[in-house]
């Protein structure tokens, strides 16, 4: 069983965390089938946090968790912090596959969101 | 003549400040029939500023900004900061039409674009 688990810094504001889950409910409202499981976790300032939500998924059943973060820039939180979480979350569960996917800033798609913004004035 | 303004919070990190110049560019060589005019500013701790880019693009030509804002979620920064920059800056270029495009986190194309990165892996 699939979860899609989407990773972000979380802030001080409420309003952007809740916005993070709010998109993670959308995700999965389109996206169920798919993906049974699917929650939204912070690296700090906001709950629930990267194990938790990694623990959760697969006490739930996930077998393959793909991972999302949902930063704008490549900086340490993704390149090195991310990763080492999600490492040494799943150090007691070898059987559970996992995708670390990019960031959503490096990716192509972003250019297209973008135009597409630009029709809609 | 259309511009295209990708405005960011700028960061400590060069590196991260380089990305959204980087997608700026990626943007302009993929639209530039439409966005002849194509640059990144920024909220603070990077130049170019907001001002700085606005007053630039009417320099080259421009009658009507695109102007989106690149953030994932709607704080102050995008709600409060942005608008009154802007609106500052243009209150001597009567004659150039401005959009306010929405922030990217709250575009529906955003979940289509996290499934699609699932596909990837």
């Amino acid at each position: 069983m699939k979860a899609f688990l989407l990773l972000a810094h979380g802030s001080r504001r409420t309003e952007s965390n809740v916005e993070v889950i709010e998109l993670a409910k959308r995700f999965h409202e389109k996206n169920s089938q798919q993906f049974p499981i699917v929650n939204a976790g912070f690296l700090e300032l906001a709950e629930p946090t990267i194990p938790d939500v990694i623990d959760d998924a697969i006490k739930q059943g996930a077998t393959e968790l793909f991972i999302s973060p949902y930063f704008l820039a490549a900086g340490t939180h993704v390149v090195n912090d991310i990763p080492s979480i999600v490492a040494t979350t799943l150090k007691d569960h070898p059987l559970v596959k996992h995708h670390l996917l990019g960031h959503i800033g490096g990716s192509d798609a972003i250019v297209e969101l973008l135009l597409n913004s630009t029709l809609n004035t």
